[in-house]
């Protein structure tokens, strides 16, 4: 991407995204949500989770009746800090930060706080409903099922969620601490980018409806190939994969009442969140030296020759961000073709969206 | 193993052990814990943390001092829903069980429990504690730090703990899901076990202080080499193992006010544990059917052929633990001689704990 590429300014794209949602529907509150979650994906460098798929799936899906612009989300509270979230087939966003909010909110009055959503849809990065927690001094956890593109041990086909875990951590002078993973070989886009790259898969990543390695990308979306749990194989550890997708599956769609990735009783996504907040554990107050200490520690460690430094999940994201709050945020051409066809389509300037 | 081996009877071992540790200092009660935890592990085929470790640490370290018979256990809740415990340098198996009874105590009131341990030691296998929880009706967490064996994405020493995470839900008439598990590529057991075998380590398990593997099991002992975390390279996800033990890290060290594995402020163990009551949630009438049909899911997926039915985590655990209960806990060479020499030390007679 050289330095004449064209940009988005942060704040103009959430505008735009915004408006196109209020276009087909969606409460204006909601959908600043929406823009305000998918533009913090592309800052943080999650491209795979922003903007890409507003077009084709949120915005879309919103205007066709496919996702309910104004759904009545129901939460239930069972106990001081337990509650289920029915998201009615709303956005995953506004589902997902609706929820964040009540474990936020349990978690300060009595130290934690845990929703279960059933009735929702994809809800962008998790990465951004753990820091909501970090941000106001809490442990934040999110789980999530994802398509069921994924075959358990020796299995032949696709089974369960390409899943997601999520934790954040406030680090005090350091960028928060922020895991964002699926516990499985890939997700579909990095399948995609080997195709795009002219590599084969590599062996280990995904198997056919006979349990055999597939090494084409075209072949593996041609067939409905299986993406593999992380560890890939009995001997590095495949059960371990295995065994935190599920784990997702029950803290999401089995406590939520769905039923999770295997299942689908509703057809939709579900999530959980979790809130911990710091300062209700009596040692609390040692936690940001603490954080600091075992950053230094990582950072100090011995790496291998020319491969500098070593960095913990969340410090990247967190200095991409701030580059590209202040410099733009890269587009690449499926980006830019997507604003221009929502721009015609719903007669919305760019104007302020581009930054050269 | 073959039908004429020496056995074990769990009773018998459970009243061996317990009167080994009242000898060296340990309150009944404690002992009676203890022994009741390792033997649960051999009962559910998980040697590596059961009778095996008996004599050369529990039982020795308490009678050398190096770990507290009769240590204070302090309990600091610092809301209805958190707590820190310091273990006061006491056996882990003890802090463990107390720290856990008081997640599951706050989870009986407020819906959900979250203790932080520092001040421990080593606690045995983690699917204990997280079955104290699915035996309750809920699900139960925990995470513990480990031996710092292990490098970082690029490091060439050891850095990080060989941490544990552990998670249970009960499963209405089939065996508990247990997950029960390190983010790394091995425990050192698994290593020493290749050495057994005249195997080589397989490559991405274990590196040297300059980052190359090790595949040699002796040389990964005698040059202190460090286990990879779970994915290996970073192709195949070494960042997510990493964040895994950085996540156990805080969770267990930083958050009980210790530090965690890179740190050891206390030179000792941390741990957490977490229980949610599942009937806290308004959908929580739902989860056993939900769960007994994610299992069947499972059971009836498609495998490669000869591979036989895909199994769920915790599904073995249960089948041995039944097996073993009837038939007698496999006793290895190394298991008897320890028995014999504790035995004569402390002139304990062992015909309760042999059957053939």
């Amino acid at each position: 991407m050289g330095g004449n590429a064209l940009k988005a300014d942060a704040a103009g794209l959430r505008r735009f995204m915004a408006s196109a949602l209020a276009k087909v529907g969606v409460p204006e509150r909601d959908a600043a949500t929406t823009a305000e979650i998918l533009v913090d994906a592309d800052l943080r460098g999650i491209e795979s989770h922003g903007l890409l798929n507003f077009y084709d799936y949120y915005y879309k899906k919103v205007r066709d009746g496919d996702i309910q612009g104004r759904p009545r989300i129901r939460v239930s509270r069972g106990s001081p800090t337990t509650a289920v979230v029915d998201g009615d087939n709303g956005l995953g966003l506004v589902v997902g930060h609706r929820a964040m909010e009540e474990a936020l909110s349990m978690a300060e009055e009595s130290g934690s706080g845990w929703v279960s959503v059933c009735g929702s849809n994809h809800c962008g990065a998790g990465a951004y409903y753990v820091l909501m927690a970090a941000r106001r001094n809490m442990l934040g956890f999110h789980v999530s099922t994802g398509g069921s593109t994924v075959a358990g041990p020796g299995g032949t086909g696709r089974l369960v969620g390409n899943n997601v875990i999520a934790f954040a951590a406030p680090a005090k002078k350091h960028d928060p601490f922020v895991l964002d993973m699926a516990p499985t070989m890939a997700i579909a886009n990095k399948i995609r980018r080997f195709g795009w790259e002219g590599k084969p898969i590599p062996p280990g990543f995904a198997v056919d409806r006979k349990g055999e390695p597939i090494t084409d990308p075209e072949e593996y979306f041609r067939q409905e190939g299986a993406i593999l749990p992380l560890g890939s194989s009995p001997l590095y550890g495949i059960h371990k994969g295995f065994g935190l997708i599920l784990m997702v599956d029950i803290l999401a769609g089995v406590l939520s009442g769905d039923g999770g990735s295997t299942l689908r009783k509703k057809g939709a996504e579900t999530h959980a969140f979790g809130a911990l907040r710091i300062d209700a554990f009596p040692s609390g107050a040692d936690f940001p030296g603490l954080m600091e200490e075992m950053i230094g520690r990582i950072h100090g460690a011995p790496t291998v020759e020319g491969s500098g430094p070593m960095r913990y999940p969340g410090e990247r994201m967190g200095r991409v961000y701030r580059e590209r709050l202040r410099d733009g945020i890269p587009l690449n051409e499926a980006m830019i073709a997507d604003l221009r066809k929502l721009s015609a389509e719903q007669n919305l300037p760019l104007e302020d969206v581009f930054i050269r």
